[in-house]
């Protein structure tokens, strides 16, 4: 199919033909051939008009805080509201295994087979920034075919949730109600970054929840204290992150975490700051593969090639400076081939 | 002075002679201009056989923690032990704004007259990245003028932090008795790097220092918990971080600290990480500088220059996707000028 008949089938194709059309899209995308690539530049710039009118939803946490669980109940609720749903994944794990933590079908067993959700495992296969970019694709794919809400889910480990608050409209984070979790959270750097904090599996132990949702949101105060630079981000949007409690395995809280991505939702759109954290995150995406291209192209460059070998061990060896060997590389790099 | 007569004043001068010399040295080593940059790689490589045998320490601390005076009760405890000591200094606040966390003289008053220290304060203009480049070359000069122990001192805003840590043989941070001060640092990643955590200013409050002493050892402890795959650092290095108190104004505490360092470095030597830290430190070096001149002569390339502003308009007003974007500007580069 040429992009324009891909692009028919996304926008109008009948629930078959539009599933079948977001598969082949998806895959064109996510190819790394040449002339594909040529193809698939022409189906995202196609589709670009349609896009953007979906809410873009980054949802975290470590393995076994229980996200299929969530993202299960909460994708049943929104289709009970009326909603299409889509899922996508970015899982670094599967970048090194080829395994996936969407692979598994059985997941969101019975979100899986509604006629109102998509899910796409994860790709497997590329860099982390690589699998980012596909995945970040392949929302438009959704968006494009009318999905009112695209979860993008990831495992935490710190570099993918950065990915991930970079391609969403509110960043939210899972956990579980116990101390050092948080403390890890706070590490890795992606407490600060969520928009929302969500305690789940609350009914194990409620006290114990009570005690996580406290500590959490006085560590959110901590950190976004008067006088840290860092915290910009979150006094730019207007907006300072809360802690929510919910049992997704019971359904308990689901409304009241969606009530308060509503309630973000509404803000962020009536302040305008919505449509900027989407302008910044397409430039900086865009700078992400510049750099990614460049460095890609000097290490394959002949000349480089040849001298790198050497460069490194006398670097190594403490017999050239870090910055003589860099601009010789350079400087090789520059030479015509 | 040409390359091989600067070098010969910081080896073998008299001390008015090499003082001299190394602040030409310093001074050919951060200029800029192409002329120089050639005789700056000169010196460089003929200096390296002679750098390498002096310890290097990083010390990091927010505004107000006392680095200074810390700094000058150790330099001066060092120096009555018979060693030579340099300070030299990464201030990102003095790339912005021209001053200089070491630009008063009066900071270390009995340090700075001591005719066995050399202070040197941080470069003031140029990147970050530029700054740490200067700063790693001005400590190769203070080794091979025979310094013992280089001290590198950065203010604690994260990023810097970093640079410091991937120019020493230690990192230490200096904290304040105080809750909300471990917990920033944590955030910024920079309590995850120290190998060893100061708590100055312990003799103001006794007790909260004991407790701050207490919470840090057990968030270095949750930092560091089995399975955490960010934290096979101080793994590999086979150490645990620890936590001593300090006065640095009375001078309490200093022994202890020093007899740490001792301890780190003898089993770093032994166990043949030290080395291995260096030879990592040098290629990462290598690579920074080379991404940041591919950056440059990405950004200054006619074609793309020409390109850019429609570009960046157009994929922040979604016209144009972020990727199709990088590649059409990573094309416009290939075309020669």
């Amino acid at each position: 199919m040429t992009p324009a008949q891909l692009l028919e089938g996304i926008l109008q194709g009948h629930p078959a033909v539009q599933r079948r059309a977001m598969a082949k899209a998806i895959t064109l995308l996510e190819s790394t051939r040449a002339d594909h690539r040529a193809q698939a530049d022409e189906l995202l710039t196609a589709m670009l008009p349609h896009t953007g009118r979906s809410f873009r939803l980054g949802i975290s946490g470590v393995p076994g805080v229980g996200k299929s669980t969530f993202i299960e109940t909460l994708g049943l609720y929104l289709i009970a509201k009326g909603l299409k749903v889509a899922v996508l994944a970015i899982d670094p794990s599967s970048t090194v295994s080829g395994g996936s933590i969407l692979g598994d079908k059985t997941r969101m067993e019975h979100l899986s087979v509604h006629p109102n959700a998509y899910i796409r495992p994860s790709p497997s296969s590329g860099t982390l920034g690589g699998v980012a970019e596909k995945t970040r694709e392949s929302m438009l794919v959704c968006e494009a075919a009318g999905y009112d809400v695209v979860i993008v889910e990831t495992v935490g480990v710190g570099q993918s949730e950065i990915a991930v608050h970079g391609m969403t409209d509110m960043f939210c984070l899972l956990q579980l109600p116990n101390a050092g979790d948080d403390l890890q959270a706070i590490k890795k750097g992606v407490m600060e970054i969520a928009d929302l904090v969500v305690i789940n599996k609350a009914d194990i132990d409620p006290h114990a929840a009570t005690r996580a949702q406290a500590q959490i949101t006085s560590s959110l105060r901590l950190l976004g204290m008067h006088g840290n630079p860092d915290h910009a981000h979150h006094n730019e949007l207007q907006w300072q992150p809360r802690v929510v409690q919910i049992s997704a395995l019971k359904g308990d809280g689901v409304e009241g975490f969606w009530n308060a991505v509503e309630e973000f939702k509404r803000l962020q759109t009536n302040n305008g700051k919505l449509q900027l954290r989407r302008e910044r995150q397409a430039l900086a995406w865009m700078w992400e593969r510049i750099d990614f291209g460049l460095k890609q192209a000097f290490r394959h460059h002949p000349h480089v090639r040849e001298l790198l070998p050497q460069m490194q061990s006398d670097v190594a060896a403490g017999r050239v400076a870090a910055s003589t060997a860099a601009r010789a590389l350079l400087a090789a790099q520059d030479h015509s081939v």
